[in-house]
């Protein structure tokens, strides 16, 4: 009942490809139900997942681990609960899938559907965080697709525990225990292999930093979609209100820094900059600030800003900020140097409004308001399994609508092309 | 003015991200009037394109390649006017850029829309026939996309005409003349370097047989959307019109084998196959057929079909035959062998063809009618840069809107997040 998977990654991969046909048919009811039996049977075997996590702490510890490293490895109960309840909201969220989301007749009779259907296998490459092991289970299963494992060889202990648990409860409950399937094999060979299993995996994820970005990049023949870094700006426009930019360069700085959807950079136009920066500099107190010869002749306690400052996504209590001539250099330097997430101008002009938005090439482009905003749940979509900073499939929060892809589904009598 | 773009590939490809901001900034109008623009001027350089061509076409004989394909090679008259046609018809479909796709309110205030907007620079990678060369330009143009475009060896003389013609008619008409450039470089590492322009290239798109696929899996580490293989079936229910699936069968399988969404297998319920093989093998006159042993026993005078029958795509007068149990048979087969192109059942049933339609993984699955119909004109879209077979960003026929990709734009009154 509550055997892990384990085998070859060709193997496990053809395991979840198999499971694929059943959890795509699954009824919302049963999926709901065994999203909600799995948040209850994470919780009923919490002393054997806590204990299996320790391991894991464990070992880190005597290897050395940063305690900031650690402390992301470790589960106690107010973190497994909140998996938990993880599970219980994406139970609430709609059903995306049997959606028609488009409908329309041809000339010669044909009636043709486009209707949302799950990927079929989703598989995430991802590092050290446990809790990852059951959020992406979720959102995967909620889409009908089979969950596709492989975590790092540091939360091999922790995720192991989680997997079988929640497997318990998704077989007790009718669909394929291989709902989830978690690779063991945490060797480096394992994690290139995971990347290339054309044909039995439709959609890779990675979630971690540059080294896993570029395996990918170089190793993959899946199909994958990046979850991207966030270089942010904030625009302070010759129009701002001034006291409205301050609040949203504090929190789209100071609100929580370590995240992708805040700000790095302050873009400020020449007009404002005397009367705002010393402003914004008093507001951000505790930030670093480095800045421009311009922002330094108005701020001269700021240090200088290098070339890398413009591209750098600190995700630390650090600013660059920047004095532009006009709307036009800020819209130039945002596209050249952010990495097309999230990027804001604060303005009372509409129409300048209305080219930072038109012009700004990124997944969100806000106008009077924090780039904070820019995640699934603040968007209204439910939780998310990252935020995509490419163009194709999926652009900005990742949700159960971005795990499915559609197919054409058409009806005729008869009909045959001449 | 009519200079064309030369230098090294990744030159060229800064030069395309370049113009991509005035693309994605052109007007319909004035997008439409370079699509025409760009017809006339073909056909006003016609004696020099088809000059350029015949040097590809005698350094294609003389160094023996075969018919078909120097055929692929050629120009005339004819299929220069119908190039400059395609163009025109571009300039007639609607301008998918600028819809808005989605529009909310979040209870904070905030302002929702998605909004479609062009991708940027699409890199297409193509083997001989020069009429891509055009094609590509136009619906990459009319979504408001640079076309960065790299040839065969064995078409670059066509493809430097074509591509001077429309340079010189877009910057004639006010767009940046970058607006399609070709890659001279058609030796082995430029098509590798044409594939990792990270950065700089928004979306691939390959245009060629098994080796150039094979090339991208390894080489690419831009994003990338593969135009696959058609391995189609046709599937005769025990509750089919037999009269029906014979023309469908014939359809499917002859009114043009070479091309990806013609059938290359027949699968047939057992209950009907004494009475559909007979009909079905007088019809399809001229085919070779090979068949399992049920089939054979219906129809002893064909081949004997071997295991890579099932996989294989034809694109030839050649049709493989399985007799099957049951529709769950069917279904399985086609997704173990399929192409997850298009796939057809025949059959006066409703709930079989419900079940067949959710159940079989495929792009397009049709009820009733021949997978001919699988293609963006017929789907009512115009035409298209290719059919996808992959699940993410575009499944199916690719037309203007698969060459387009949407982003937030937010709207607030200066909300924080808390």
């Amino acid at each position: 009942m509550d055997t892990p998977a384990t085998g070859t990654v060709r193997g496990l991969a053809l395991r979840a490809r198999a499971a694929a046909p059943a959890l795509a048919a699954a009824s919302t009811v049963a999926k709901d139900a065994a999203l909600r039996a799995a948040a209850d049977q994470l919780l009923r075997d919490a002393t054997e997942i806590l204990a299996a996590n320790q391991v894991d702490v464990d070992r880190a510890v005597a290897s050395g681990t940063p305690g900031q490293m650690v402390d992301r490895l470790r589960l106690d109960g107010n973190r497994l609960a909140a998996m938990a309840e993880g599970l219980r909201q994406v139970a609430d969220l709609t059903d995306p899938v049997g959606t028609v989301t488009a409908e329309w007749t041809r000339p010669n009779g044909l009636m043709m559907q486009k209707v949302r259907v799950p990927l079929g296998v989703v598989a995430i490459i991802y590092e050290n965080r446990p809790n990852v092991t059951s959020d992406a289970f979720g959102l995967c299963l909620k889409a009908g697709n089979v969950a596709f494992l492989r975590g790092s060889s540091g939360g091999l202990s922790s995720n192991t525990a989680i997997t079988r648990s929640i497997r318990r409860a998704v077989s007790e409950n009718g669909l394929p225990e291989d709902a989830v399937i978690l690779v063991d094999d945490v060797s480096r060979e394992a994690a290139v292999d995971f990347m290339r299993q054309r044909g039995l995996v439709d959609c890779l994820i990675p979630r971690g930093g540059p080294a896993l970005i570029s395996s990918i990049l170089e190793n993959a023949t899946v199909p994958y979609v990046i979850d991207g870094d966030g270089n942010c700006h904030i625009y302070v426009d010759a129009a701002a209100n001034l006291e409205m930019a301050t609040d949203i360069i504090v929190n789209a700085k100071m609100q929580r820094p370590s995240v992708c959807n805040a700000a790095e950079s302050l873009v400020v136009h020449e007009a404002v900059a005397g009367d705002f920066l010393p402003l914004a500099a008093a507001a951000l107190k505790g930030v670093e600030l480095v800045g421009d010869q311009r922002a330094r002749r108005i701020l001269p306690e700021v240090g200088a800003a290098v070339d890398d400052d413009w591209s750098t996504e600190y995700l630390d209590l650090k600013l660059s900020i920047r004095v532009v001539d006009d709307l036009g250099e800020a819209i130039a330097h945002i596209n050249e140097t952010g990495s097309g997430h999230s990027e804001a101008i604060v303005t009372e002009d509409r129409s300048a409004g209305e080219r930072f938005t038109r012009e700004v090439d990124a997944a969100a482009v806000l106008v009077n308001a924090s780039t904070r905003f820019v995640d699934g749940d603040e968007f209204g979509f439910g939780a998310e399994i990252g935020i995509s900073t490419q163009k194709l499939h999926a652009r900005g929060p990742m949700g159960l609508e971005q795990l499915t892809t559609e197919k054409y589904v058409i009806h005729g009598n008869g009909q045959v092309r001449a």
